[in-house]
């Protein structure tokens, strides 16, 4: 397995491209806005006009796309992979997206002969330059131990599950976490602002208790330098939740403080933090309690 | 300062008391139910009648109790600490109260020439008899420096606080990640057992990433196991939720995702389970979803 | 305008048709239930085997389905009206469905032709039986005239909107009184009996007051005495809580009420209860506070 | 029964005092600021010094003050109605205060030979001039039936209840329902004006609907003029949501719904509005949707 397409070449996808380029893949790339292709093409990667032209060349087509929708155009569209796709070729899809539509795609691929794996990963732009995302895989298993070697140059840690919705809803259960943690952060830091404890000194203290996580520091520290720049967009989290609170809806899975959060997130892109990094959820936490960013910050 | 009043002797109180008295303090002992003083009048220490018995043969005198109606009881009861106190003598309370309750009782001992410093903790039993509690202390310098080498003995992380405030809004907030990272897991469980991902898998999972806390895995487990022997009852969690909520709400702080967690933590003493670990929410949460206990658990 | 399609004959369109044969109208139906046709077609309704073949005999095409997707299968289907529709006929739909989704049907008729209006109703099957219905019409004006007394057949309050969103918006944020409302009231019944007041008590007070809605006593009514078969499906009030949610989050309104409200409704779906009225919210509600039915309820 | 005591001459107090001396009763009053006792001296009101020297002149007396603190301090004070209080005479406390409030007191007055009553009332100043208040009494049936003729001059609709706090609870419902219905307005409205529908129309249709209730007009109304003059202060309304959750959780019903309602009450004092009516929760609820007053209102 030596020719390796990969769509979307986004905060995540780009970096995670570079790496099958420096493993020594051939990876023919096609994104919407060509320009972000430049940089891959001056490190080898080939350019394709379409996904379907991408599939053509393919063994293995990786997609990282922003939503459900995107991830159906592509595989479905006018120029669509499923156009291209060769016969026994593998589309492994690691984006964050819904169940059914993973489910979908799944059924129509085999119908034509062919191969999709859901693969969402966990982490952000630094760990895909490194090479360390945590990576959920579901899927036909032959399928997953062929392209296995690949995803493993992008993230050693990856657990397989048959059933290839359980990758989904395993992506969608961390994200659940991180939008709670979030919040529970922001909540933290304006309620500890308002009685005097510093941010700095709160995380202080969390690190010091077997409440800390790592999340919390990294996270933390950006919030209290008021750096909302995009590891990951609010807006993208806000879609996560949603995705979450469908899929658990289905599943008759009530999750009340998640109904909580999701209007939180809401609130974020509302208020025009939407292409903001989500941690931005701060700032709304901070205008319900009428505190300015500067009142006890430092 | 050698002789040491303790009052309290439930869950955390007794290997509070065990660990001074392994340090060579000389204790003396008061609480309600006098029985469970036995283990350690077997190891050494002094029984008195009352906080105002205890009071008399103290310099320092610690109190781990359930309350503020408690605190406020010992303290201020017909034979309670203020009658028996001696002048310039130091009263630490290590439970988790409401900020004006130690504000009042700050003042009240002033007046009589005494000190009241507010040093609550986190950690569990297990802490405690490890003398690895966090602490936060609040309240008059010079008192906390005098005794700080028993507090010492408790904990060796202590994180002091001019204002005595700080030390309990400091342990309110770290009751809250407790809180809202217990429901967290819980719901993560229900939707995961409902879509085939086992809480085992899911706990494996959040290790290797960056959302880990040690509170996840070591909750995480004991609710695999459905063990929910109180280590901190539901009660009392819904007890510092409310505290939590009290004091937001005094700051003008909005906190609307605790506001549904205290919900549910009705939910669970509503239920019968009050007197289980907090972690016993989970019971709700496979309740509302109709959720067996045993469905996809193991 | 003599020749009138009706598809959907569920709890809401059975009666509506039979209105429409009462008032004289040629009534051609169609059910994906054939059986539930029959006592229309005893009353002189004509049955016709598909959509499209409702469509090719109907000047007026009346739809009256459970949801989006429903809507979407009797349109654009493989026998949907879409085949069989005839230039300048116009369908309206009356059921609650997404706002995109009649944005886009009402583009699509628009390039075949045809109209398409969205004319969502407020009331239950009485209403429904007896013409007093209250409609939100909206889409092309001219259309609407033309087709105004064929609606005021099925309700004497019609409103207006240009733009054909706005009914649909409309619908949801009625429904959402009734969502709101109904869990205030079921709230206050658990509540009222733990501390002693009955329900009957409780109605008698509102009805007197300037809270009272003629809701609150309908539906408190049934309530008191336990009987949730469905006037509108608690499934159904949880869709229509999830289109409303959907929309505000386009339009970029936070909601959080009705983000705990969903779960709320989710839980009713989830212990069983999706086929009985919404308002069997309520045991919900008697579960989570470990209320049985019987305590205090007389 | 001619010599009544009227203790809190506020929004409330001072109009249901005017109606006393309009119907023929001699009325001492008190009040913390004594200016506002002004207008009903010149009407022929008598002046009191203090609750106790008000006590001392009456065979009934009635207080309307803002909170339980306040109301103890009536009581109990050193100068408190308890100091004064004739053998046999009746208090009846009018306003919303907490359950265990009104039981202490009860006890207390009992001990004394007098008694104490709870009689919360329903309604705005308008009501409290015109007597049309709704009265929930609870408490000593004889006293009740001593002091009924005076209870009807200040409403003719009144609930007796045997039990005292259940008149108590009684309130506290009544206030739940108002609460939760002037959200769903403030959420409507908003979601409303974001996609076109202005809140005029959306009252017009409300009106004609089964769901209607004189409150959603007549605060509706005041909604859309942006007059948030205070006919119930914000800062009432989030005690009184305090109330009702505190009782609820003591009486073991979980209100999820609620608790966030409280936290968007917080929000309303957090952002300087508690001195405006409760419904300029409006208010916060348009900061989070980023919306100006202005846009889609008219």
């Amino acid at each position: 397995m030596r020719d390796i397409g990969f769509i979307g070449l986004g905060i995540m996808g780009r970096p995670m491209a570079e790496r099958l380029l420096g493993a020594g893949y051939a990876v023919t790339v096609f994104n919407r806005t060509p320009q972000k292709a430049e940089p891959l093409l001056a490190r080898g990667a080939h350019w394709a006009d379409s996904p379907e032209a991408v599939a053509r060349r393919s063994e293995l087509l990786i997609t990282m796309v922003s939503d459900s929708d995107a991830l159906q155009d592509v595989a479905r569209g006018p120029q669509g992979v499923l156009r291209g796709i060769r016969p026994r070729a593998i589309h492994v899809d690691m984006s964050t997206v819904a169940p059914h539509t993973v489910e979908d795609l799944e059924r129509t691929y085999r119908e034509r002969g062919a191969v999709f794996l859901h693969a969402p990963v966990l982490g952000n732009w630094r760990h895909a330059a490194e090479g360390t995302l945590l990576i959920f895989v579901g899927g036909d298993r032959q399928a997953y131990e062929t392209c296995e070697p690949v995803l493993r140059t992008l993230g050693q840690k990856i657990w397989y599950f048959e059933r290839i919705t359980r990758a989904t809803h395993m992506k969608l259960i961390a994200n659940s976490f991180i939008a709670s943690m979030i919040l529970t952060l922001a909540q933290a830091f304006v309620f500890g602002r308002r009685v005097g404890i510093t941010p700095t000194r709160l995380l202080e203290i969390l690190d010091a208790s077997a409440l800390n996580a790592p999340m919390y520091q990294s996270k933390g520290r950006t919030m209290c330098e008021r750096d909302f720049r995009p590891n990951f967009y609010a807006r993208h989290m806000l879609k996560d939740v949603d995705l979450l609170l469908e899929a658990a809806r289905c599943a008759n899975v009530p999750l009340p403080v998640f109904g909580v959060i999701r209007e939180l997130f809401v609130a974020t892109t509302a208020r025009g933090f939407g292409e903001e990094d989500y941690s931005a959820v701060l700032k709304v936490m901070e205008e319900m309690a009428g505190l300015a960013p500067e009142d006890g910050a430092s």
